[in-house]
């Protein structure tokens, strides 16, 4: 399209633009998957998707691609050219170590997989889910023995899955932040017990169609931008890039429960509002798209929570919501509906968990997933597992599996070693709101006027601009002058959780 | 995914399954294009576009794919094997004749181009689709270039988009066969003048929601596989295969008139059924899908028009319609209905236009798109000249370019020498249909009761299954012992519409 490139560097990003444009189609292949796909496309589709991974692996790991990257020399990543160079290297050296074959291959093994996860938690029949997962997890370990230090040691995948947690992690380390929530803070115990103040008035009749559009009304303030964005309904929620100026969020709806929708929405438009406000220049090359799942999940979990599950911003949209759902809400004043969407109370499931319990699904997921990859755990003993793990840490036992092993779509499509990322969020999410508030404290006046602009605005200015520019432990130091820490998680827990649950 | 293949037709047969894939994720992306892409994406996808051209058409013109073909030998097209060898060799020979930049390039500038054909169409403004179009025009005519025998005569490029015209019309010559239809019979002269009967009864209120329940219903009973198949909405309508076991077909509604989306949706399904009937084993083979676009059009013809605008089909159906809209076509008995739906009437729409005045619709297009290739008509002027062609042939002249000039999408897609197809199929579609009712006479009766299995049946052994087995002229010849003929076509339309305007 344009004259042809002349120097290594342009040649090389050209190079990688084709590369991102077939992983843009391939995510646009996972959105429609899940959305819009009839189901006598299953096996096409995943040849489809097989066919884009082992091409795009193959122009990534030809050594064409290597010898530019030379050529290109040793990178500066203070500058743009230099942190896009250096993380093409690390794509990569990562890439390198794999055999397409096998990257093909998972490809077709998950999209089969997700298919399969549909069904089995539509029928809750684990066993139709079984023989998936056993492939993908062979398909895991086989990657890890690649990526790893060689050997069939089960350390190795072990290591390299904690590795590649730690990478999400923005510094931190993965399971060292959770052991921490767990066990440091005084209201985790709490919620264990703590069943009193069931947020009854979450449930009634919620027509869909009203809360879809209350969901847009709230994320359109946010600063939502429709015109490079859709929303769509999946059985599974999720937010992804499509391409430039096209990000895709989905919304599971319950008409029967406020929370799914209402939460969802927020959570995933934080996601959104991430991928649109990176620099339009780096459209097409590795700097595009956020820095890590951990500051994506920051993103996310800082609307859904520190503003979707804030006083401020309830004084302004629940004399809106109460409109909306007038009949259901009858009675419940702000303050009750405050303390409802924060009664911390163990849920079997994550996407709905309170703020403090949330994190507690994320170590049992994390547990399990590392003796999947090791082999301490076989596919048909987790769902044994996972209910004694659930009964260990919350409390309750779901009633059927697809309210347990079967709610997440992940370990379907691969993500191995990605829940931890949650929990680096909900940490992080605490670590950026705070430096926000400090740089600029009429954030809450503001949220409570309904306006956010001003968080937006940090926002974009201090991570979603920069996209992949800075590894995520140079963003997190850039922004907020330390590496990764929980205290001001743990502090923020406290102090909300303490005044509602009146520990002091 | 299978182990490596060992024959040099196993290796051709895998590189074509590869070329397969890339092509329906390049069709998918039209699809979502067309019906879900949020605007901002649009430039974005057109590079996405490009690239997976570029991919697709590097990998069939590579020496590789010609040392294959050539390994595997002369082939015998009686054969399956041969037959495929045979679609291949032509489509890498035409493929070769082009260079990838070129391809690339036109996907990329086509893409662009639909988007502002949106546009423009959306608010009738001419001027917004000029520069897109000239840029598609001279892609086009620097394709015919490369295609033809060289030289830049413009006979050339009229050459081959005359031969490109004539492999549509399954061996008959394009121009001849719609010249026959225009000036032949009896009732097209009839139609130009023929107001009479103006369909009254099909404008009202009619919810577009029980609209798009009542087309499901139908095309349901036709064969329609859900399991395999989608319907949305789109700007243009239209129907893709976009991978095995995934036919989408789109609808356009009018809740004040219940023409476009009853009839183009029995039309879009004939060309789903068409596709869903080719044998799954020619999946990813170039045998998968239609032989040709005039063979497709007879189909979706045979099904909106031989079945959808019969009297045996309404005197099952027409009951159920009023019951759907029983204020709307109260005192509109069956026969009223019939005579509807069937009043000759020139219309600005093609889609919308009566069996008899649409091929005048087809004449004007191919008329002008050949004056475009040729260089003989510029695009500033191409909606005067629409406009008086369209008083010429059809005695109207619509009232803005939305109704006229800038009612197809096919020429922002590049589609130039696709229109003759669809007279085309008008004439296949009768000559086929005829021979379905004189192996199976009992199909009027079905069609009665409401029964499609015995067409559908007949014409998924006769012609769908088949795929691009043979060539178009081939599969005429062999179902129905002729080449294309238009004497049955012009037969049927005098005994129908003569019946209907007591033309005896």
């Amino acid at each position: 399209m344009t004259s042809k490139p002349e120097t290594a560097y342009e040649q090389l990003k050209d190079r990688l633009a084709t590369i991102s444009d077939l992983g843009s189609v391939r995510i646009l292949l996972f959105w429609d998957r899940q959305t819009y796909m009839p189901r006598g496309a299953v096996a096409g589709r995943a040849k489809q998707v097989a066919t884009l991974s082992r091409i795009s692996h193959e122009m990534l790991t030809d050594p064409k691609t290597e010898m530019l990257l030379d050529c290109a020399g040793e990178p500066d990543p203070s500058l743009e050219e230099g942190a896009l160079i250096r993380r093409a290297r690390r794509d990569y050296e990562r890439a390198a170590k794999l055999p397409a074959d096998l990257v093909a291959r998972t490809s077709q093994v998950t999209a089969l997989a997700e298919a399969a996860w549909v069904q089995a938690r539509k029928e809750s029949d684990w066993s139709l889910f079984t023989p998936h997962l056993a492939e993908v997890i062979s398909l895991k370990r086989e990657a890890a023995e690649f990526l790893g230090v060689g050997g069939s040691s089960l350390r190795s995948p072990r290591e390299r899955l904690r590795a590649g947690g730690k990478e999400c992690a923005a510094g931190g380390d993965v399971r060292g932040a959770q052991e921490g929530d767990h066990a440091a803070h005084p209201v985790g115990r709490k919620a264990g017990e703590g069943r009193r103040g069931r947020a009854a008035s979450l449930y009634g009749e919620f027509d869909e169609a009203r809360q879809e559009e209350f969901g847009r009304t709230v994320i359109s303030a946010f600063g939502y931008d429709w015109g490079r964005g859709r929303q769509d309904r999946s059985v599974h929620p999720f937010c992804i890039r499509t391409g430039p100026g096209d990000v895709r969020m989905t919304t599971r709806f319950d008409g029967t429960w406020l929370s799914p929708a209402l939460f969802g929405t927020m959570y995933e438009a934080g996601h959104a509002l991430y991928t649109q406000g990176v620099d339009p220049a780096y459209a097409r090359t590795p700097l595009d798209g956020g820095t890590s799942t951990g500051v994506h999940e920051s993103q996310s979990r800082l609307w859904e929570n520190l503003v979707g599950r804030s006083r401020p911003f309830w004084s302004h949209y629940y004399p809106k919501l109460r409109e909306v759902f007038s009949e259901a809400l009858k009675g419940v004043d702000v303050e009750a509906f405050y303390r409802a969407i924060n009664v911390l109370k163990p849920s079997k499931i994550r996407v709905e968990a309170d703020e403090v319990t949330y994190n507690l699904h994320i170590l049992l997921r994390f547990e399990l997933e590392v003796a999947l990859i090791e082999g301490t755990l076989s596919v048909a003993d987790l769902p044994t597992a996972w209910n004694a793990k659930m009964e260990e840490y919350l409390g309750i036992i779901p009633e059927d599996d697809s309210a347990g092993v079967l709610q997440d779509i992940h370990w379907a499509s691969g993500f191995f070693g990605h829940f931890p990322s949650y929990a680096i969020g909900n940490v992080l999410s605490v670590q950026l709101f705070d430096k926000a508030l400090e740089a600029c404290p009429e954030i809450p006046e503001q949220i409570q006027a309904g306006e956010f602009s001003t968080l937006l605005g940090w926002l974009r200015e201090k991570v979603h601009r920069h996209g992949s520019r800075y590894y995520p432990d140079e963003l997190i130091e850039r922004v907020t002058g330390r590496p990764l820490d929980t205290a001001p998680y743990l502090y923020y827990l406290n102090e909300k959780f303490g005044e509602l649950y009146e520990l002091y």
